[in-house]
C-alpha cells in the first residue's frame, strides 16, 4: 500500500543520468529548473517528484531523435540509454486521471535533454480503484451477456468498413450470425454517416440479432461504434440499452480519456475499446509509450474489452508485443482487488484458425475475443465452416492436441489450415 | 467548395509508391486489401478513399522505423520518401470529428508497408463550420474580455506548478497582477488536488482579480485548469461563469476530442488549450502529425487559445516550427468565413523581452498571448519592471525600433536585455 504514483521510462541522453533524471522530476513537479520564490525545501520534499531508480542500459552510437541539447562538456561523449523510475505523491494530482496523464506524460517528450523517451509503465495507488469504477462487465460480464463459457468468443468486424446501407449491414450480419458467431462489431471507420445513420443501422442489426437469439437462446453481442460527440454518444447509449443491445464501441484515442470516463458513467452496456491511432504511440522504439501503460488508463476509465492486434497480423507489430499486450489486459491492476479489474483482450487483424493454438497457448487463458474477417468469410466451405474451423482449432488447443492432428477428423479445420496456413 | 476531406502525408516505403498509397486508401475506406462480397465497383467509387497525388521526394539509405515489410522483389531497393494526398467523401464520416480522426489517422501508422508516416495537413469541407461551433471568443472575444487592444496579451503561469495552497496561489497572483499582467494561468500539473481544491483556489484568485479590477478597470483573465472528468469540469465551468471568471484551461490530449467538444457546448467562457503531451506527436520526424493538422481538430472543437511553445524555448522545438504553428493558429480554416475561426497562439517556455521583437516580427501580428515566468519574476527590478520590459519590447517592435535602441531610454527593457540576453 502506497500513496505514490510510479512511472518507469526509457530515456536516451548525453547529460549525466542523474542530471537528466532530475530534469524529468523537476519539469513534472515544480515545473521549473530554477529556484523560485515559494519553492521551499519543505515544498520540494512533499511535492517534488522523486527519482526512484536509474538503471544504466547502454551507450549508443548516435542520438535517436533530433534537436536534443547537452552541455558543451558532454558533446564529445556518446548518448546513453537508461531506465528511470519516478514517483509522485498522490497529493500532487488527487485521484484525477487527466492530472495523472499530465504528470507522467505531459511535457517530458519535449525536454531538450533527451534524444529518446518512452513511458514503459505506470502504477496507480489503490485509491484510484475507489475513484474510478473500472470495467463494469470485464470478462465475467461479457461471458454472461453472450452466454459463452469455457472458450474464447468468436467475432468479426463488418466489412467493407464504409458504404453499406443499414439494410446491407443487417444482411451481412445475418450471414455472419447464422454462421455461429458470438460477437460482431462496426469498423472504427463506421460511425454515424449519412449513408448509414447509427439509429437505423443499429435497429436493423438488432432485429437480426433478436431473430437468431429466439432460435439459439444466445444473444450475439454487437459492438456498435458510438465514437463521436458526448451528447450524441449518450443518446446512442440510451438507444442501445433500451433496444436490448449489450455493447458499444469507443475509439479511445479520439473520444479521449474524459469522454470515455463520462460514457462509462452513463453506460449500462459493455464498452469495447478500439485503439485506432495506437501506432502514434507505439511504432517508434524511441518515443511513445508501452501498451502496458496505455491500457491501464482506459481500464481505470471503464473499458471492458481492449484491442491488442493479433499474431501474424497484417500490421507491423511483432507477435511478442501482441502477447505482452494481451497478458497486460488479464493482469490485475490493484493489489486489493475489491472487484474484477482485468479486461478482455481482443485479437484481430488477419486472424484465422491458423493462429488459434499459439494465441491460446501464449495467453494461457481462453478469456479473449477472437475476431476474424477473411478467416471466416473466405473459408472454402463458407462462413459457417469458417466459424466451425475456429471452434475446432480452440477445442484442439484446449485439449492439448495439435491442430494438424485434430484436423484429420475435423474437415473444416483441415480446410482452414490448407487455405490460410 | 468541395464535399471531400483532404489529408496529406509524408511516407517512407520500399513498395512502389502507387502500391503504398493504394494500401493507405484501402485501409482507411473499405478497410481491407482483398475484394470481398459487398464491395462492388460502385461502392468503391463512391466510398473509396481517392489517391489525389503522389510526390516522390527522395530515396533514403535506411528505413527510419523498424518492422516494416515489403515484397521480396523490393528487398534490394532502397526506401523512398514521398508526399501522398488522399481524399474521402464526407459521406464516409458525416460531419463527426471523431470519425474524421479515425479516417485520417486511425490504423495508418501501423501499416506494414511503411517505415515512416506523418500526417502533414488535413482540410475540412465547409460543412464542418456548420457542424461545430468553433472558438466562441477567439481573438476578438479575448481582447474584449481582457480590455487589451493593439498589443499582445502579457501573461504568466503560476509556479511552482504544484504544492501551493489556494492562499499562497492567490498571494502570488496578487504580486503578478499588481505587476501589470493581463493573463495568468494554472500549470497543466495543477488541477484539483487535495492541497489546492479547485473551488477554493479559484475563489481565492478571483478575489484578488476583482480587487485589482476595481482599481484598474480591467479584469485579468485567469485560465483555471479544469481538465478532468466531464461532470466535474461542467460544475467547475458553472462556478467560473457564476463567479465572473472569463477562461478555463483544458489539457487537450488528456481531455480528448469528445471531452473538449462537450465542454465547448457547455462553456460561457474562453477555452485555453494546453498541448501537454504534444511531443508524442511531434518529436520524431518519422511518425506523428504536424501542428498544422493537430490544431485544426481543436479549433473546430471550440478552443480559443492554442499553445505553440516559444522562440528560443527550453524544449527541443526549433524556432521555425514554433512560428509555423503560430501562423497556423491565425490562418482561417474555411473559405466561407461566416464567423472568426482563427485562434490566439500562446507563446511560453523561457520567454522574456529578448524574444519579443522576433516573435512580433515573425508573426506579423500582435494577436497572441505571451507568457513569461522568469522573464517577469526574475527581472532585476522585480515583477513590475519585468512586465514593463515586455511592454517596452513590444512597443519598440511595433514602432520598428530595435530593442537595443529603445532600451537606451527605457531602463526596464535595458535591464531585461542585460539579464536575459
Amino acid at each position: 500500500m502506497t500513496d505514490r504514483i510510479f512511472a518507469t521510462y526509457l530515456i536516451e541522453t548525453r547529460y549525466p543520468l542523474e542530471v537528466a533524471a532530475a530534469a524529468m522530476a523537476g519539469e513534472q513537479s515544480s515545473g521549473t529548473f530554477r529556484a523560485i520564490p515559494g519553492e521551499t525545501p519543505e515544498l520540494l520534499k512533499r511535492f517534488g517528484a522523486r527519482v526512484e531508480f536509474i538503471d544504466d542500459v547502454m551507450e549508443v552510437e548516435n542520438e535517436a531523435l533530433p534537436f536534443s541539447r547537452s552541455p558543451q562538456a558532454a558533446k564529445a561523449t556518446k548518448p546513453r540509454r537508461a531506465r528511470v523510475g519516478l514517483s509522485w505523491s498522490v497529493e500532487n494530482t488527487g485521484t484525477v486521471l487527466a492530472s495523472v496523464w499530465s504528470t507522467v506524460l505531459g511535457n517530458l517528450f519535449e525536454l531538450h535533454h533527451f534524444s529518446a523517451m518512452r513511458l514503459l509503465d505506470v502504477t496507480f495507488p489503490d485509491f484510484f480503484a475507489d475513484a474510478y469504477p473500472g470495467p463494469a462487465f470485464a470478462v465475467g460480464g461479457t461471458r454472461h451477456l453472450t452466454g459463452v463459457e469455457g472458450r474464447p468468443l468468436i467475432g468479426t468486424i463488418i466489412k467493407p468498413s464504409v458504404g453499406l446501407t443499414p439494410e446491407e449491414t443487417a444482411a451481412l450480419a445475418d450471414t455472419l450470425i447464422a454462421a455461429g458467431l458470438d460477437f460482431i462489431k462496426d469498423d472504427e471507420l463506421m460511425g454515424n454517416p449519412p449513408h448509414s445513420p447509427f439509429e437505423r443501422r443499429f435497429e436493423a442489426v438488432m432485429a437480426v440479432i433478436d431473430r437468431h437469439a429466439d432460435r439459439t437462446g444466445r444473444k450475439v453481442m454487437y459492438a456498435a461504434n458510438i465514437s463521436g460527440d458526448v451528447d450524441v454518444m449518450r443518446r446512442q447509449l440510451d438507444l442501445i440499452d433500451r433496444r436490448g443491445g449489450t455493447c458499444a464501441m469507443l475509439v479511445l484515442n479520439s473520444v479521449g480519456l474524459s469522454g470515455v470516463i463520462e460514457i462509462r458513467r452513463h453506460s449500462a452496456v459493455a464498452l469495447h475499446g478500439h485503439r485506432a491511432g495506437w501506432g502514434l504511440f507505439s511504432r517508434s522504439p524511441d518515443i511513445g509509450m508501452s501498451y502496458l501503460a496505455y491500457q491501464k488508463f482506459w481500464r481505470l476509465a471503464g473499458i471492458d474489452h481492449m484491442h491488442v492486434n493479433g499474431l501474424s497480423n497484417k500490421f507491423c507489430e511483432q507477435d511478442e508485443s501482441v502477447m505482452a499486450s494481451a497478458h497486460a489486459c488479464l493482469t490485475p491492476m490493484f493489489e486489493r482487488a475489491g472487484r474484477p479489474d482485468t479486461v478482455m483482450p481482443v485479437f484481430s487483424s488477419g486472424q484465422t484458425a491458423v493462429q488459434a493454438a499459439d494465441t491460446f497457448g501464449g495467453l494461457g487463458s481462453n478469456d479473449f475475443i477472437y475476431c476474424c474477417g477473411g478467416g471466416i468469410m473466405a473459408h472454402p466451405g463458407g462462413p459457417a465452416a469458417g466459424v466451425r474451423s475456429l471452434h475446432d482449432a480452440f477445442d484442439a488447443a484446449a485439449a492439448g492436441i495439435s491442430a494438424r492432428d485434430y484436423a484429420a477428423t475435423h474437415p473444416e479445420l483441415e480446410a482452414a489450415l490448407q487455405a490460410f496456413g
